[in-house]
């Protein structure tokens, strides 16, 4: 059995968030075993898995990414919307746009330092939405 | 309930492509709720969701990942199919070989902007196979 | 229907590992038709699929994710736990932390040249837990 979730998130800027407990929060209870897939209906934001503690580790996450896609590439040509598009693209394919993960006793089962992260790639903030999918 | 799907897509070279409907003109009808996941066989090719109407972002990715990933790196060993045999691997590692998509009244809950890449990293066109599971 | 299992790796040193054996040898007989979901409960280790065939793939794995985040940038801020720690987390995000892989006849259908890799991002070794998730 399959349940989809329309989770809408807050308008943000640019960076990287935390978003495990305002995911949960906006879930039914989760079944006793399953999966959690979570789906991002956007193609210059991300959704991945990373360090839940220390937010310094978001901190250099957005200096990596932008390190390695920087603005102004002299090769780009998509650039109507602006400097921080073409990039925003490329890094929600390096990042991707979905996690899934396994459920156990009405948990996700993620490990100790594992937090699900949002990855607002454009400067503008925007609201975006993610379909949260339960399997039972 | 889960069924399978080879879907064989045709000789194609190096480049990023638009594959959405080809994907789903080889695909029964889509149940009322589901899952869909792609999964490609292959190590120099990839799949991935990204922007569906500015051609120019496809070729945006080509260069950016050229960029990233360029051939003949000092530092490479792999190298017995050509320059372009362990950049296709490296490349593929990136962008991800499975995409799992909501399904919601028998179609795809994609974004607005969103489409789904074949990611051909071979200069010889190859012909591709992509297994299609639908769970519902 | 879902069943969880809990792979336990033993400590590699930091490297890229041919796993897909290693793995379905921990699990029970697989289904007649389904899909294996694995997913590492860790931010500094990821799992991919890649070439299975040539041992040298995976030291050119090892020497371009090095090359593309290197120890010691200039502007990282996270580095308590040493220089290879922010970028093992910055790794796990362009490898990624699950894959999914169909099922046929009991038996996995990965492509003739593919296996499951564990990326290990750390120096020192460490033990490792994947969760091995069959869908039926």
């Amino acid at each position: 059995m399959i349940t989809h979730h329309t989770c809408q998130l807050p308008r943000r800027s640019r960076g990287y968030y935390l978003i495990t407990d305002e995911i949960l929060d906006l879930l039914p209870s989760l079944p006793e075993s399953g999966l959690l897939n979570l789906f991002i209906k956007h193609t210059s934001a991300g959704i991945t898995i990373n360090e839940n503690a220390d937010p310094s580790v978001r901190v250099d996450f957005e200096s990596y990414f932008n390190h390695i896609v920087p603005e102004r590439m002299p090769f780009i040509t998509h650039d109507m919307e602006g400097p921080d598009d073409m990039p925003a693209h490329i890094k929600a394919a390096l990042v991707g746009s979905s996690v899934s993960i396994p459920i156990n006793q009405g948990r996700l089962m993620l490990g100790t330092w594992q937090g699900i992260y949002l990855c607002e790639f454009r400067n503008h903030p925007h609201a975006r939405q993610v379909i949260a999918s339960i399997y039972s």
